[in-house]
């Protein structure tokens, strides 16, 4: 399989993952600019806004717009998020599936966040997906209340 | 009116006008990081992620990818687009009335767009918004068709 992010949702290479429905999976960045960077990426493989669905992409928003709270109400302790979506080569897209970035933010990381641009590694994956799971999993629940 | 997005929804703000409909409005951003630079703007005020509805942020992403698409097929030529939404003051949100950018990209532009990110300027803001404002309506005859 030459999609490394197709390979991701067939489970046919290894990513943690933070939250999964039957058409989009969201997982931790491998190189995070900050911790608790996540993707956001439709299981159906497309390219980019040239030929993703406007529903596709609206979805993955509103998806990316649920860990961005959940990554504020997490013991991550985001005080915002920057979503971005990387619209072809010219724009830094790097893998050629469509995903979208959510990139937790703390007040005053301006230093960190450009280290973390350079270093792009979490010290702790594992523990990382876990809080932002949790975090997500107590806002579906409060959204049913 | 303390909100200047609210000023311009209201026209009581000068600004570019790209697109419109009831509910969002885009404009040119008037500090661009490059040519075409524009800004999707629910017309009713909320201020971040936190309390703007997923229906407006999965709309507002929709409008946004079609002025992406209009980047690409007008004559500003671009080859692809930065998409993003800065979700509170640690994500280098300014204007706080939430809104997404669209950066649009051309291969080899590192410089130029790194360079933009500190000129900010377009020495012809009226020429660029005719241009975006015809590819939007090119796209829309495309789609009715």
């Amino acid at each position: 399989m030459s999609c490394v992010f197709c390979a991701i949702v067939a489970d046919e290479a290894p990513a943690i993952r933070i939250w999964e429905d039957d058409d989009y999976l969201a997982v931790l960045d491998i190189r995070p600019f900050t911790r608790g960077h996540t993707l956001v990426i439709p299981k159906r493989h497309t390219v980019d806004l040239t030929d993703t669905p406007a529903e596709t992409v609206a979805q993955m928003t509103a998806i990316g717009q649920r860990i961005a709270k959940a990554a504020r109400t997490s013991g991550l302790h985001a005080d915002g998020n920057n979503i971005a979506i990387n619209d072809g080569k010219a724009a830094f897209q790097t893998v050629f599936h469509i995903h979208l970035h959510v990139v937790p933010r703390r007040d005053g990381d301006k230093f960190s966040f450009a280290k973390g641009m350079l270093l792009r590694r979490d010290p702790d994956r594992e523990e990382t997906g876990r809080i932002l799971r949790e975090a997500l999993a107590r806002i579906d629940v409060a959204e049913k209340d």
